[in-house]
């Protein structure tokens, strides 16, 4: 038996929105150096950067009909996150469901799979995250479940964890946790705003951060000439 | 011996204008979700849409002669399509034969190998999907075959098929079925203007579709909460 | 033992600079078809065209420190280049450590793994080559060599080589050999000026280069049509 | 802050020896065609089939530290599942740790990165299922946790859940579906029985299994002869 | 519409087990350097020498039907050749499947896509080809064709193809062409077995095969020893 | 010009078998963690593990015209090191190749391409590392150097460096150090015999190593059960 669960519960939409304007390299930081999706889900058109509240859903390969069982289950806020069943390259995804999540304020897609239409995608501005662009069209046979757990590009993803995506790829961040993320993200920004300031100036990373006595102590060495013989 | 064949059939130009319209995921699905190349080619700029006839051209690893061979046998309309003997990325393209091919009304290159000059290409506005890039030149030692057909990224294509390629990848259609492919996408892209109206609207495909009964059949429940341990 | 070393020999600026403006696929051929990094290094945005002085810097999987290290020995018109030690794609560069090599006039990066803040990075038009795109952090644990041959994505880079880098991918040019280079890269762009502005005016190739002859004692012939049976 | 945790629950281990009589694909099935880990585990040798609970260990990239933590919380019936927080290829393990874990009882090792000593793992009878063999070292600097919940080679495994392995690959069972699973494992197991015995005597599956009519439903034709012009 | 064509053409049997003696290389080579699949085709055990009459079938991505269809078109002497419409890697075949086909005097199959169940297909002795080993089960919704030609891991495939299969990979022969490649391919090894005796003798191939006054007019030149500053 | 290099130092046989001895993992640790191919060199038959004196072998893509020229060059104790100037996976070596080298006493083969006959190369015991195994015949067209340093696999290796090759993949060690390499390593193996005798009797790396005062520091904790709400 499949299932589509109806509710969910989200994060508060202002620290989702908070979440999406720090980016996925300072959230994946913030909150420990975890939660990023594989990097091999890219956006098909860059700049975007998004936040949203995850609707997951499970599909067969090559089999597209649990993705219109999703669409019914977003709402305005929300990222549809789709993974196959088993590792699939087709194109699950087109202009047809963009328009019916876009007429939902559903704010984009996460899919390890392929997408396609990719142009029109692109003129709607409809940001997607996918595996490899595909034209290659799926059937409606197979079932499979709507708001459970999935793991997706290699992450656990639970219904209304909150996704955020951007040029650097994909990060998930427990529902439970985003508002403490979304604190230690802006302290990490505020932090590097200084630095930015001193690296801008001139100033090197090896004093700002005092590195160089504990590189020496590693066994680091300066020297003003290679030895003789180094090669790789 | 290898063979350059001089004169091949072509499909209408009209259809084949008709055929590029329509793109690359309609054209698929329209003849029965047949005829895609492997998703690896990727166009070198974006957006891009084409359609012409195959002109078709057998490369040996590292080698690039042959593409010297099957330009003189492009025409306005056509479309170059190059494969390799065995797997090879190297660069076997680059602005000079793309100056040729431009002279001779050619409208783009489909290479199932390493393209390079992908400025310069850019620049000028014609369209190649490849592989790969890589300036990584090539020897001018063995013949291959010009105008026999070919497997091109895993897809037969003959001399004189239509090939028809987009933002989406790249799709062959046999040039008997050209005419009827280019009905049977003007009849779905026609079906697709209302579906994306009441998309738009806020219509559910799960009820334009009607989809709802053969779901529930197939063993899909739609329930409030995720039931106790439900987990990936 | 790790070491830094300080003090490596340069080419003229003036020869780099040339280099630069013939661009990678030019380079590549004038020092017979030699020196090209893997295809998978990839520019985070195009176009992007740059050369410069390599300081090369080992790294330690899923470990940046060193580059903080390196960057202390660059210098302005160098490129920085980056290999790990062992296969890894995190994301070892961002935008501090852009600004800071940017403070010092450095050109770009060149780094056989993952990049992050690419949006940022091409704002601020910052070129990076890379192997993927990728938020994930790294640690500050492990020592390696600056200064010091190494290879990259492939080929060998010594410090003080001349890295030329633009759409088509990277090229390593040995230090000792720029000027050669150069003069034969002119020599070459020369050549195909005129050769350009004929096939431009629709002359074949396969005249201006006088294959036929060599074609057809290899074996190739031209047939007006396709003999019966040959498929692929 | 990273965790060991001391205490986790394991299923009986009557079930678990069941499964692994069962092997990776009649469980699988068993469970909905559920939990399978990434094809790209394959063991190091041939034939192996185990079965045994999960004691989980998160590791840096090329950082094999947490490893010779986990090894004290393993017992006997145990398998060692090792997930590394970011893509990589080292070997984290070899005939030193094998030897550690055999001495303990531990049924063998799944690992979503590399393995080392194969040779010597093969002649103790060690089996491993890993991504790749690599030779390459890796230092001991990074915690992570060990027996909290992972995601490996694409699934998620939780500490105490059963995993089977056999050269079909690696699958997980949750404990608590343990005893469930292997019931309907048996119930599968049974079925074929008279299946294969019925294929064997030359019976056909379309026979066995009724698929005729259905087949025809959903449009397939029988004919004596090709239709002309089908081509793929 | 999809189909199952009863009636096809075989090549001769004695012509047949002719070339699965030659093996892959030879046969390969024999009729020039044409029709290997792809390399990433592997048997499952070694060694593992056959040949035999396509029958070919196509199948939906994670659907296995078609196979049923195809198997009761396979008869003594054959082998059978399974493709996807698009890239999966699920495991469509196993034990049962086998034994069905083992029944019908069928010598092995060859997909490209996943097989399960190898340590029993090993006890048994059925020879597969396939792209990887994955337990991932599949479902029965979708039709597709059975006999008719199909692109198989990079090359075509037209019912009773003679396939040839070992240790090296898959070979396929058009079925017309079999008895001319097959004399070709005797031709072949027996001038093999005189160059092997010389070559096991101490003679070199360059003088065996008169190489060195051609490699010198290609420009290469022996010296004592490398001149200076040769790197790569 | 292309070169072939007649006369290359060696290192000292006694040393070179040693190290063979030792294997790929012991020698790369004693040499620093350094000098490892990449892991997708591959053995054909297991067990297997050698060493030898490296004579160097660049070869075109699809061309294995210089492998003859380098065969020359070999003597016993060698082993034969080929790279391909762009990635190829052609099969460059067969059983006729092998003969010759066998007859000149030559060891191996480690290539960067592909391989062919490898049911006979089993046979006769000839053991070979390569990318992929491929039935691919090539040309001899091109010419390339022999015994100048070349990248191989992602490492550099100079003619008479010594090659290690086992199960666990394939090492080099400068011709220079093979003394020193053979003696860490030989002192590293002694320290493994007690401490695997440790291991084997029980006691836990951690203690044996020390380790849980530093992996506290490093902020470790050991906790009875997983807290509340630790998920992946």
């Amino acid at each position: 038996m499949s299932l589509v669960v109806r509710n969910i519960p989200r994060a508060d939409q202002a620290v989702i929105d908070a979440l999406a304007g720090f980016g996925v390299a300072t959230v994946h930081e913030a909150q420990g150096r975890d939660g990023l999706l594989a990097s091999y889900l890219r956006p098909i058109y860059r700049p975007a950067a998004i936040a949203g509240s995850a609707v997951t859903c499970e599909v067969a390969p090559g089999d597209n009909w649990m993705i219109h069982a999703a669409v019914e289950q977003c709402q305005a806020g929300d990222i549809l996150v789709v993974a196959p069943s088993s590792p699939c390259e087709d194109g699950y995804f087109g202009d047809l469901l963009a328009t019916s999540l876009e007429a939902r304020g559903v704010r984009g897609l996460v899919i390890d799979a392929g997408v396609r239409d990719i142009a029109v995608l692109t003129q709607m501005g409809f940001p997607v995250w996918s595996r490899v662009v595909s034209a290659q069209g799926t059937v409606k046979e197979t079932v499979g479940n709507v708001n459970l757990p999935l793991v997706c590009a290699g992450a656990l993803v639970n219904p209304g964890d909150v996704i955020v995506a951007d040029d650097d790829g994909v990060c998930v961040v427990r529902r439970q946790d985003a508002a403490m993320v979304a604190q230690a993200a802006a302290k990490r920004e505020a932090a590097e705003v200084e630095k930015r300031a001193r690296l801008a100036a001139g100033e090197l990373g090896l004093d700002i951060y005092g590195m160089r006595e504990r590189l020496a102590e590693k066994g680091l060495r300066w020297v003003d000439e290679a030895p003789a013989g180094r090669e790789p």
